[in-house]
C-alpha cells in the first residue's frame, strides 16, 4: 500500500488546503470579501467554484478576523470546486481523508494524509450488519421495511464513526481535519450506506436505485468528521457490478494499459474484468463461497486459526501445514483448500474425478459420516480438539467452485476472441489474491496454465482504489470513462457453458492439453 | 406589469415542470432508477444535472410508486440544473414563484405563475425592520451585534412568510408549489436578508461581504415554500450599487439596446445608470429624501392622503390639487412637491432663487414660525385639521435635492463626453417615476429639457426585473454581463461639482440656455 501511495506523488488530491494572503480592500479594489476569496482561489485554477450559501456569513467573518490571511479548504465536486472551510492562515492544518472498502463481511478503513501522501493507519472491522444476515439476500429482504433500511444504515454509520474516531485518537488527530471520505462497496452495500431501497437489486431486471451517486457531505450521512467533508461513493455499473470493482480497476491500472489484462476478484461472487485502455468487459458468477471458505464444512475465512498452506509428502502421504496467527488450526481457508486439493491430487490421494483413493492404506484417509475424508490435522493438534478433515463431499463442492471460476474465465476470454496466452497480466484481488499460490491453483485447473509471474495478487483493490482517488482527483475522469466503457455480460446458462463447466470439474480438466505444465499422477 | 409579462412569451422560465414517461427497466436497459430519470431529463437538454443527495431515496421511491410516470421539477442553478422534486406524473401541478423588491422602506411581492406566464397577485408591505431604524445607517449600527443581525433577518423572513401565505391563501394556492423566489434589494437589505455582516458596507473602503450570492434553497433561509425552492438574490456591484438596480437595468432593457439611455431610480439615494449594450456607467448621490417626501415638514410617501398633483391659477394664486386615495389631504408627496414648486415659480410666487414673494397679497401666502409659506390646503380641508403649508425653508431643502439630481445627471453625462440630447430614452424608476410629471420636473430644472416623450416611468423596476428573471432564465447571463460591465463612479466633492450644484439650486438654473423650453416669469 505504501508503495502504491508514493507512486502518485505528482498527482493532485481530491481536497487541497490553499494558504492565501488576499490583497486588502481599497477604494480602487472594492471587491466583496467573499468575491475576493473567490477571485484568489479561481486565479489558482480552482474553477468553477461553489459556496455553500449557509456558510458564507461565517467564511467572511473568518476572512476579516484573520485580516485576509486565510487557508481555504477546497474540495473537488462533480463538476466544480466547493469551499469546504475557511481557516486561519497561520495555523497548522492537516488534510486527512478516509478510504473505505465497504464489503459485505468486512469493512476496511485507510486513514490517509492527503498533503503528505501518507498512509497513516489502516484497520478492518466486521460489517456490523452481519447480525441481520450473513449474506446479502437476507439483508435485502430485511431492508424491505423502511425502518429496517434505516437500521442497517445506522449500524454502518455508527461503525464508521467508532472506527474513524479510534484511528484518529490513536494518532492524536482531529476529526475536524478529515475533509474527504471515499467509499467503494458493492451495489447493495452502497445502497445500505445511503439508505436507498435495495429491493429491486435482486429482482429481475435487477435495477439499483442509482448507479451514480452525487457527492454527499459528511453531515448528510451523520459521519462525524468535518461536516462539509466530501463523501464520495464509487458508482456501480449495475446490480452485479459495484463500486468496489470500479475501485479495483483503478487500482490495477487495467484501464490505462495498452496490453490486455484480467482482474479477478473472488468474494461471494467471482467478478472478472477483462480489457485494456480501449475496452472493458466484465462478468460475475457464483464461484466464490467454497473458495472463501464459506461452504466447505471446516472452511473459514483467512483469519487466525486458518490453515492457509498445505504440503503433502507423496511418499508418506503425511501433511505439513501453516496456520495463520501462529496458533492451533481450527479450519482451512481458500488458499489452504487449493493447496490441499492440489497436493492430494499430486500425491495420488485424489483421482482426476475428485474421488479419494481409499485403497492407499494411510491413517490420514478415514471414513466419516460424510464418506471418505483426509485428515489434515488430528484432534490433539487442533484448536477445538476435533479432527480437521476434508471429505470427498467437501471436495466435490470445492471442485464446483473451481470449475465455475475456470468456466467464467473461459467464457469471457472466448467472448472477445482471445486466448489466455494473450493476457499480459492476471490480477487477483482480495485477501484471497494475497494468499493464493498460483502454481497450486493452476495444478487443480482453477486458473489458466500461464507463467506464474503473470499472476499478481493486489490485496484489497477496492480500498486501495478508493485511497488512490483521494490522492489523485484526475481519477474521477477515469471512473467516468470506466463506467461508460464496461460492458457487463450476463452468464446465461446454456449448453456451451454447461459443457465448459463439466469439463472443468475434473483435475485439472478433461482436456489436459489446456494444462501442459501439470503432471498427471500415474495412478489415474 | 401584465404587458411586461406577456412580452416574454417565448422565453424559458427559471423552473420547469417536465412530465415524463420513463421507459420501464428491462434486462436490455438496466439503468438505475435515478440514472433513468437523469437520462430522460438530460435528453431534453437539462444538463448538467445535480441531485440533492439527501433526496434521492425519496425520488426513486416516487419513480417506482408512479410506475415511471413522473413530473420532474427542475430548477436552473448557477451552472447546472437541479432536481427540486419528483412528483406524480398525472396530477395537476402549479409552477409558482415570487418576485420580491426588497426596499429599505417597502417590500413589494409579485406572485407569478411561471407556466401560464401570469401575474397572479401583487402586494406591498412596510419593511418590518423600520422599527429598528427608518434609515439604513441606524439599522447597520444595530446589526453590529450578531444577535441583532439575526433579529433583522428574522423580521424579514417572518414578513416574507406571512405575506406569501396570505397571497397564496387568497387564491387557494399551495406554498408547496412555489419553486422559485427572486429577490432584488439594495446591498444592505440583501445582507440583512441573508444575515451577512453589513458593518463594512458603510465604512471606507465600503466592502460588502459578498457581491454575488450563491443560489439558496428556501429551507436555508426558513422560507415556507417548497423547501428546495430556488432563492435567487440579485448580485450587487458594490456597497452603493445593489441588486435592485441590476434588476432595474434588466427591466429597462438598457443593456440590450444599441441606443444610449439613462435609468434614474429615486429612492433614499438617486441612483443613475447610463449606457447601452456595450457599456454601462453608474453613480449615486443623496438626492432623494426631499423628493421622496421624507424631509419636507409636510412631506410624505405616495400613499393615501398625499397630494400628488397641484395646479395654481396664475391670476388668483389659488391652488387645485389631487389627493391619492380620494380622501382629505394630510401631506404632500414628491410629485406633488415638484408640481407645487413648478406652479409657484410659474405663478411668480417663487423667485428664481426659491424665495417666496410675500408682497403678492394672497391669503395663501402666510407667515409661519418657519418664515413665509404657501398654504396648499387650509385646516378645514385637511385630514388632520391643520393648515397644509410648504415653507420657504421646505422649498430650500427641496431645491437642494433637485439640484443634486440635476448635478448627478450632468456629471455622468459629461463623464462619457455626451450631452443630454444624445439620450434616446430617460427611464424613471420607482413609485416616483410613476407619479412624476416630466414637464413639471423640467420646469424646475430637476431633469434635462428633453422632449417629454423621452421620459418613461417604469414603476417598480426592481420587482419587475425580478419577475422577468423568473420567466426568462437567459437573463442570468444578462445579469452576469451587466455586473461585469457596470463601472461605478464615485462622486468626489470637488470644485466642478460644487459649481454645477450651485448653478442648479436656481429655478430652473443659473444658465437658462440649458432650459430653452421653460418660460421665466416676468416678475424675476
Amino acid at each position: 500500500m505504501r508503495s502504491t501511495l508514493t507512486s502518485w506523488l505528482q498527482e493532485q488530491p481530491l481536497v487541497e488546503c490553499l494558504r492565501l494572503q488576499l490583497p486588502r480592500p481599497s477604494l480602487e479594489d472594492n471587491t466583496g470579501d467573499l468575491d475576493r476569496l473567490g477571485r484568489a482561489v479561481k486565479l489558482k485554477g480552482f474553477t468553477p467554484l461553489q459556496f455553500n450559501p449557509t456558510r458564507i456569513g461565517e467564511f467572511s467573518r473568518q476572512i476579516r478576523r484573520e485580516d485576509f490571511h486565510v487557508t481555504a479548504v477546497l474540495g473537488r465536486g462533480d463538476r466544480h470546486w466547493q469551499v469546504i472551510d475557511v481557516l486561519p492562515g497561520d495555523s497548522e492544518h492537516h488534510n486527512l481523508g478516509f478510504a473505505v472498502d465497504l464489503g459485505t463481511s468486512q469493512v476496511a478503513f485507510y486513514l490517509i494524509d492527503l498533503e503528505q501522501r501518507q498512509l497513516l493507519a489502516q484497520t478492518s472491522i466486521a460489517n456490523p450488519q452481519i447480525s441481520y444476515g450473513e449474506d446479502i439476500l437476507t439483508r435485502i429482504l430485511f431492508a424491505r421495511q423502511k425502518e429496517n433500511l434505516k437500521t442497517l444504515q445506522d449500524l454502518l454509520i455508527e461503525a464508521f464513526n467508532a472506527t474513524m474516531r479510534t484511528m484518529l485518537a490513536e494518532r492524536n488527530l482531529s476529526a475536524a481535519h478529515v475533509y474527504s471520505i471515499a467509499i467503494a462497496g458493492n451495489t447493495t452495500m452502497s445502497h445500505f450506506l445511503l439508505a436507498l431501497d435495495p429491493t429491486n437489486i435482486c429482482k429481475e431486471p435487477y435495477i439499483p436505485v442509482a448507479n451514480r451517486f452525487p457527492f454527499y457531505h459528511a453531515r448528510d450521512l451523520g459521519l462525524m468528521v468535518h461536516p462539509e467533508a466530501l463523501v464520495y461513493v464509487f458508482p456501480n455499473v449495475g446490480s452485479y457490478f459495484g463500486g468496489d470493482l470500479i475501485a479495483g480497476i483503478l487500482n490495477s491500472g487495467l484501464h490505462r494499459s495498452e496490453e490486455v489484462s484480467i482482474l479477478v476478484d473472488v468474494g461471494t461472487n467471482a467478478e472478472v474484468v477483462l480489457g485494456n485502455q480501449d475496452w472493458l468487459i466484465a462478468c460475475a458468477g457464483a464461484a466464490g463461497p467454497a473458495l472463501e471458505g464459506g461452504v466447505v464444512e471446516r472452511g473459514m475465512m483467512a483469519a487466525p486459526g486458518a490453515i492457509d498452506r498445505v504440503r503433502i509428502d507423496p511418499a508418506t502421504l503425511e501433511p505439513s501445514y501453516h496456520v495463520l496467527g501462529e496458533q492451533k488450526p481450527v479450519g482451512i481457508c481458500g488458499s489452504g483448500l487449493i493447496d490441499l486439493v492440489a497436493e492430494m491430487f499430486s500425491a495420488g490421494i485424489l483421482t482426476i474425478q475428485g474421488k479419494i483413493n481409499t485403497r492407499l492404506g494411510s491413517h490420514r484417509i478415514i471414513e466419516t459420516p460424510d464418506g471418505p475424508a483426509y485428515a489434515v490435522a488430528f484432534a490433539q493438534e487442533t484448536g477445538d480438539g476435533r479432527d480437521l478433515c476434508v471429505s470427498e463431499i467437501d471436495i466435490g463442492i470445492f471442485l464446483k467452485s473451481k470449475a465455475a471460476m475456470y468456466t467464467i474465465l473461459t467464457v469471457i476470454i472466448n467472448k472477445v476472441g482471445l486466448s489466455f496466452s494473450d493476457l499480459k497480466r492476471f490480477f487477483v484481488a482480495g485477501t484471497f489474491g494475497n494468499y493464493i499460490d498460483p502454481a497450486m491453483a493452476i495444478r487443480i485447473g482453477m486458473i489458466p496454465d500461464l507463467p506464474v509471474e503473470t499472476y499478481q495478487g493486489l490485496g484489497n483493490t477496492a480500498g486501495h482504489g478508493a485511497a488512490m482517488l483521494l490522492l489523485d482527483r484526475s481519477l474521477l475522469q477515469d471512473i467516468d470513462r470506466v463506467c461508460n466503457q464496461v460492458t457487463y455480460i450476463e452468464l446465461n446458462v446454456n449448453m456451451e457453458l454447461m459443457n465448459e463447466f463439466r469439463g472443468a470439474l475434473f483435475l485439472p480438466h478433461t482436456d489436459p492439453r489446456l494444462f501442459p505444465s501439470v503432471q498427471i499422477p500415474e495412478s489415474n
